[in-house]
């Protein structure tokens, strides 16, 4: 992570010694506060720390990550020369601004599910911001969601993109051939019928892809004792969650949770 | 930009070898059609471009960023050998659908801007996803935005907690000392009288900070003739920017702009 | 894998320019022949042609990665300027040396096993040499070997030390709570009783570490029905790897296929 | 070293967070025993110390670099977080196993040599793993061994191959030009009469070539008051290393010292 | 500044263990000083710090960056183990000599400008050393001169040949267009003409190019009251600037205070 | 070299896009013509290749490194798209500039030196500009000098700061005990008695520091027949080079070369 936030923090400042806006509160020792207009989970604690601890500042974290706050409540207070604060304060914000807003998403459906009495994982996916993924996905497990798939290297996948390349028998077969017995392998299932084919091939889990409720309901039904982990993904929003883990989802995998969650507001005050 | 979508690249396929996936359809040349689900203006192309072109695909874009288009257009029709396209189909609708979006909510605004005749220009903020700047500011330049201060080395801004720590006099004097001449120096005020203040020290640019558009009004009035140039921020949405516009801001900057847009929603295909 | 091996030039070439011994045979057009002087299998064709033509000569390759050859067969026939040739000799060299004597001893374990008629995958471990764990992988998997878990992130494995620190029931349902669901779990066990206590929690994968034939066999038996699968492993060599693959163990996992496998011995000669 | 150190991390855990493992054992205070089954000479502590501490763990070496060992000897006593320690563990012991390895080799050959009151050195070769060559080079070294060249800038080497494409008085003269004064010349001599001319051109060493024993005493003979050192090289090992030094080679260069040496065979157990 | 350090290092000693030289004296405390033989003004102190530092040395520095000095002043008393202090050595003088050079070379204009009473700024230019660059702006600052554009991305200059391609009236629209409104936009001037037309448009700055003094004070005049910046350029060294600034010249921009300034002349003696 | 010029095309470039005086002249085909004002040694050419052709422009050399030309020779004639000529020129120029006033210094002092009948080989030192050593040496070598030591790796040299700290005998031994055979052993000596010692002591290389050239003369007569090159530094410039030539020096070496050596004065103008 540290290495993450050296990086970030050239892209806001490629050299110190030319960031002539904070250098004019040079010498003076100051204490910040950091806090939240909106109420939510709090996420990128430990990013924003390592930002204002690269700096030379002492972060002062006030909150822990995962952790519920409400409108005003104090995350941090860092304290340090004013050039750190300052310096460090924008790249901190977006940091915490962005994980805050997806790890309180999350939480959202997790509680929408969980009200449900449904067992059912809320998941994110691969449809994240390039370069932040990292990032996102643990914003995700920290709000209580399961991060799904790192990247393409992790589990193997077959979609309905390499169905229709090489059939689902061949593409099944060379997956088993190449995976390593460590991974599990996926299946993305348009309709019943290739749900059903996936866990007869020995499909690990099977992606449940753009189905209604119902649908989904009526393939877990059939796919039940096979098994196999059923997981329902495709305009599934905070909305309708809940519907898919009454239909008995093993897991639902929402892009959402990442690309259109709104940031936590938040600001840092200097006195 | 291509040093960038390689290292995205990585961050989804660490080691091209290790990805089964992708590898079940070796040796099949294929056509894609990349197409939106949403109306809106396209940026990425290029990127995505490098992307497919990287991997030694033909990426043959339809459309050029920046440009309009409706609901179920074609934005680019790679081809290749299957691997290639289905390794960078994640990637490329990711820079997609997120620079698209971008450039859609800003296209917008600037819209709502020029219905009021008004010669404001609409700009975003140095609130963007970490490690991933670059593209969205230049997401809200071709949605016709201006990307405003790329880094901290660009133009100077004192802002509130420069001033609440060493003063506005001193801050601007500093300022003025450090900063090459090649540099604009910008204010943020928060009332009128800092407004006045900073005009009156010589300031290029005066950031009018969380006012109603009628504050706005006044003092963008009250500097008429100072030469400087006067941004409104804080606040401002695509609902109300247009009353900013009035008001007679010469520049409204928007956060919004990029951690509020929503992605576009594209797909890939393959046949 | 062209990234490693522009880096791997760096480490035996760190500036062209101050390559005097190859700089004396600028300008001569030169061929060159590889070959071999023992039989194997031959893994890091791929990697050596990338050395070439990085150089800008022509590869030429006249065996593919995974073939088998005899003693004095032709591996590649590079041609170019003789810089370019006698630079990439001995990193080539090095790399289709290491790499192919890891490939011959995984196929021989392979053949062994497959004259007991087992269904037995050999695999290898996470005993590799810093920095180079890509390319030794990739050989196991050119001599039909399984690559195992290619590093911590992938798939999780509760050991010994694992277990010694807070107990087997602890550490599984930790790590059930923060694995996605796309990953393995896999547990060692150093005794029946621990296996069957693995299976019996879920676990994917149990690994058999440092039993005889005997002992695995017995804990196959006892595993039977449960749906795990069994890898064994510790002092498994290619004198008794076809023991274990009778005994029944769905894997075999050598550290020895990476760290004590010679190299294949080539040369290359120009004229 | 740190620098390298930190990569290979990085290449058994490109992210904390992800390293499900390690984490189970969170918030445990351990205290583990790397011990060695083998007896040889220990290599590879200041990298493994280097890896623990990385991971903010207590490194307690307990044997220096260089220092020959028991088996069953304790080699370090890492303690601190078990995450940290059981993080650190494989890294550490691939880095200690194969550098150790090759120290016990080298030292080997070196004792061997020594017993024929001989005064010749042991030296590597370039033949080494790709990436790794710096760690394999310290480990000869602290065998007791002689690096050799780095890599390519270093010293002059015209071998067979360069003399092949253009003689070897041309390939001779071109090197003196361009070679820095600070910069010895080496030639390779698969003959007597190589060698001689080698000397008489003025060469610093002469390679002499897979040579008999009594081969190379003939050549050292006929050189002798040359000033020329005489480096016999090609199928020297263990075995045979004694008589090339008895021949009255100053230098016997071995490949084997690395693609050949065994791991040293040591484990970790926490406490 | 510590990055481009460490990557200095690597630059002079690619690895520690194998700096022979320097390890003649490990396990030596010892204690050097820094003096130089000319005057001047001292720059380079905080990155030779840093130099001493990263290798567990005491930089001890005995004056500030920017401070004057005389012939035999001492610079820094380093301190630490033999190695860090021989090692450190060239490095430190490097930056040392050829940053001092620069800083002594820009006050001795900066006087010669502040003898003549005049208000001008004494600027450096885009003419530096490759890779370099950051540490001659920063001498050239702490010589009390600015350090002008820091690269083609901050502000916008139109040279005389963007006018010789697209012409001065349409260069400058489609700056405009595309600049941010936080940039200022420069024009090169080869005469009076394009001068007062490049004010007409609204340039911020005016590059008065390789014009005489009288041309100059011509032009300045003209100018007067446009509230543009007037900068004159081309063959301006420590002999005219004096003039240049009689003239009326805002700034008068120097590329040989970087590229001809000689060296301070300074050594380390160890006790 | 490759990597090196787009390291430095990213300090003058850090995001294309961004680069808005390049980009007014988008779309113009251009032609440019690089010339000199000064006569001198060329170099550089193949560097300022290597921009444009990055760029995507037809670099057109006119002349080879280390040729020499007239004032007003044409050096290239790079064309293709005015961004791409615009935006490489600065860095072309700037590697053309000080490169080739490195060499034109080099070749005045070996021709002064060639003058005096003696075979006095020219060299520089490790005095250079941080990070663009490789191309500061390049450039002396295409000057017809010797690159000398490129870093502390290459040779071992004990100057007297080591001498101070253990002696000459002791530092001597333990050199030769750390050395590789490969390696030649220099001896920095500030009198008579200390470079007949290192001669005694079996140095390669005798560097007499500082001395006249009366004091080299007798230096080099007293070592005669010893074998060992005499070295002549400190104080060295074009004035007095052939006198220490004449003094029967092998090798003169002359940190001025590079830190005192006035750039060619070279212009780019596009049509």
């Amino acid at each position: 992570m540290k290495d993450g936030v050296e990086e970030f923090l050239r892209e806001d400042v490629p050299a110190d010694w030319r960031d002539v806006s904070s250098a004019v509160v040079e010498g003076v020792d100051a204490e910040a506060t950091v806090f939240t207009r909106d109420e939510g989970v709090v996420a990128g604690v430990e990013e924003a720390c390592a930002v204002f601890s690269h700096l030379g500042a002492e972060p002062n974290p006030r909150v822990e990550d995962g952790e519920g706050v409400e409108a005003s409540d104090v995350i941090m207070e860092p304290s340090g020369d004013g050039v750190a604060l300052l310096r460090g304060e924008r790249l901190a914000l977006n940091l915490l601004g962005s994980m805050s807003g997806i790890a309180t998403a999350t939480r959202e459906c997790v509680e929408r599910v969980e009200r449900t009495g449904a067992d059912t994982t809320v998941a994110a996916t691969r449809k994240t911001t390039p370069g932040y993924r990292e990032f996102e996905k643990r914003a995700v497990s920290l709000g209580g969601g399961d991060p799904h798939r790192y990247d393409l290297t992790e589990a193997v996948m077959l979609k309905e993109n390499h169905i229709a390349l090489v059939g689902l028998e061949e593409a099944f077969r060379r997956a088993e051939n190449r995976a390593s017995f460590t991974t599990k392998i996926e299946v993305e299932a348009e309709d019943l019928r290739t749900a059903e084919r996936a866990a007869e091939l020995g499909a690990d889990i099977v992606l449940l892809d753009n189905m209604t409720p119902e649908e989904v309901a009526e393939a877990v039904e059939s796919l039940d004792g096979a098994g196999i982990t059923a997981e329902a993904s495709g305009g599934i929003t905070s909305e309708n969650v809940a519907e898919y883990a009454r239909a008995g989802a093993d897991v639902v995998s929402m892009g959402s949770l990442v690309h259109s969650s709104d940031w936590l507001d938040l600001s840092m005050r200097v006195e």
